[in-house]
């Protein structure tokens, strides 16, 4: 890891810097997946899937049966995690329920706010070496508590044809309604357009690698909506004097571990942290499986020491991490001082993996500084909010005037009209 | 206007389609702009608005007098319309103010969501024949009330070099902190980058040409956040037999004066609607100064009867209107029939001008189906939310153990060892 001492403002700048990932040469690819898929449906789902994940599918929806059957088939003690983490998702995010707001706004005239479940919503689930099923509990529990009616997920399958047990497992659990196994740009194609198997969605959420990413952003020029832009995912670390260099370290590895695009950024203002943290880094990662990848990641990561709090602040809320750990026995008194962040961890005992799995938080957040204006998923990104108007005769008598000038200011007049004719004596 | 009785799913299928804009040409243009704007920052735009807007600027932020000053330059009358549409916007908006979602999802595990202002955020104004002072009002207002620092507001100046009074007096009402005379592509490349005069802003609001909106686009991809994609605006009225031809007519005229891409659709239970509906629109079209605009609107737009309340209901909401009137006595019954559109009017005496200009609600609104998934803008709009969660060693001791098994199962060991090192004896 590189070490900063007081860095200066040309350093903090290169320290926040993200590597930028633009999918601008995909987009000819991406077109041609997304015609295929609409000229042909299913048929050019299985025709990819036969290419990408080399397996030949009869059918692209997993049965009812299959789902139901899983939870047979996976360990107890698994079993009983996931249900751990499930019930304290499901709070978190249930206390989220969104609620009408209503105003009268001038006598006879009543404005209301109405949240609305979107109707259908699509879900990716990345497939690689492990089956990610944190990521369904995520994306499935709210979407299932906020009431949206279709909940499709797409995952492409493994090279025996199935979808592994414990994905299985919580796909049941959060009740999704049409389970699909297809993968990469061409699961967001279909739930983009639909096909015969995978129906047409509102909404696309979830993480992809690059060719998933850039589907979406087609899938928005499209007029979709989706949860937001992804990148590689990044953990910022603050410690005073009072921080753990074990745990620290330990939290800084367990990003590494991620991808060898991830981003670690320690920041302390006590550089004797530094070299602790420094030398638990060393002999933790020996301990690791995913050592290499770690080894990677840790390469182009960063360790700042600032001279006080507040400079510590403004480079963190610069960075806007994803993920944002206070490692300090006083952490509560610095959390006024967040501007952005994705997800804050507070204190000593509060690793990112808790997050990630099971406080109950959401781990699908916003990266590379999207912080600044985007949220992580929550209850609320499966609702759209409906305004409702609705005026007396009386109450249009004395707002009309005012309508009427500013729309014959505008140059408007059938907006005028709209209104005289309705209060005309 | 086109008539449909009892349409077949085939003809409803083309009533509610939208045309296709895609903005996939202009991505060279943008993308050079872009550059441009990046590498030259004011120089580039004061050169953009010599050639597109034919002014040449020596200052692009007007300054803080002339925005005083414009409160003497409107007519008393306006300035009290504008006070008035103020203070309704105002109170709706006000009244959204979210709130800290906390809950201890089991003991020493306590989790909580705080939605957090967006710290910067830019609004564009399109120019054109009229000064659309209303659509600041729409995006300043709540933009102060979540209290984003800074609010960036980029409007084309006139060919006189200035910007007209009742926009200096509504940018003075709300408290824009930058008011920066540059328009089109370029203002949006300039808040998404940076240069010396235009803040770089963390979100993008406002309506806009097909340019306009590519740059949204293209400053998406690069990771800003933006409102929502923009096409034309429309509305659909509904009907029963207690709807009144003369206000119908007035309001689907109001929509077809916007512009000749302007969507208006007229859905009805009751037969001898279309008719009376029709025979108005023809008389009062012949009123409206901007006659032409609506005549090609009207061109692609249509009259639908259907045998029930239910058929009317399906359409519309496959049809997911930005602006939906019900025009009837009993308009209350059908409101629960709503899932998706952008804003309803309700009742035979809430025109559609109301909310573009005063009840309160917001006039920038989901349009070509995006209501199926998005939002109007709202106060939510200028705030992200973000999670927090602090565990004590108690907590972890019981939470701990699901985490491993669930970070094992995904093959992520760095991710237990974040736990098994703060909770081991």
């Amino acid at each position: 890891m590189k070490t900063y001492t007081n860095p200066t403002l040309e350093e903090i700048k290169s320290i926040i810097q993200r590597p930028v990932f633009s999918t601008d040469h995909l987009d000819a690819v991406i077109q041609s997946v997304f015609s295929e898929v609409e000229s042909t449906g299913d048929q050019a789902l299985k025709t990819f899937t036969s290419k990408y994940d080399e397996v030949e599918l009869d059918q692209i929806i997993v049965s009812p049966e299959e789902i139901k059957n899983a939870e047979k088939n996976i360990p107890v003690e698994l079993k009983r995690s996931i249900d751990q983490a499930y019930n304290n998702i499901y709070q978190f995010h249930k206390a989220q329920i969104p609620q009408i707001v209503e105003v009268v706004t001038q006598p006879g005239v009543i404005c209301w706010q109405k949240p609305v479940p979107i109707s259908s919503v699509g879900l990716y689930i990345p497939g690689g070496s492990a089956p990610l099923f944190s990521t369904i509990l995520m994306l499935a529990i709210p979407a299932r508590i906020a009431g949206c009616k279709k909940i499709v997920l797409c995952t492409p399958p493994g090279k025996d044809g199935k979808i592994p047990a414990a994905m299985l497992y919580v796909a049941s659990l959060c009740k999704i309604t049409h389970l699909c196994m297809v993968g990469g740009s061409q699961a967001i194609a279909a739930m983009a357009l639909g096909t015969e198997s995978v129906p047409q969605v509102d909404k696309i959420f979830g993480p992809g690698n690059q060719y998933v990413t850039a589907a979406k952003l087609h899938a928005f020029k499209l007029g979709k909506a989706i949860d937001m832009p992804a990148g590689p995912s990044e953990v910022l670390v603050f410690s005073d004097e009072s921080g753990i260099p074990e745990y620290i370290a330990a939290d800084l590895l367990s990003q590494a571990e991620h991808g060898a695009d991830s981003q670690v950024i320690f920041v302390t203002t006590d550089e004797n942290m530094v070299t602790q943290v420094e030398q638990e880094v060393r002999s933790q990662l020996e301990l690791l499986p995913r050592k290499e990848i770690a080894i990677e990641a840790l390469n182009h990561s960063s360790m700042v020491c600032v001279p006080d709090v507040n400079d510590a602040f403004n480079l963190i809320n610069d960075y806007a991490p994803e993920h944002f750990i206070i490692a300090s026995d006083r952490a509560d008194d610095y959390l006024d001082l967040i501007e952005n962040s994705g997800s804050v961890f507070i204190g000593n005992y509060t690793p990112e993996s808790a997050g990630d799995y099971a406080s109950g938080t959401n781990h699908t957040l916003p990266t590379a500084g999207a912080a600044k204006a985007f949220s992580g998923v929550n209850l609320g990104s499966f609702y759209k909010k409906i305004t409702f108007q609705k005026i007396t005769k009386e109450g249009l008598t004395d707002l009309g005037p005012s309508i009427v000038h500013m729309a014959r200011e505008e140059q408007l007049e059938g907006h005028a009209q709209a209104v005289t004719r309705r209060i005309k004596q």
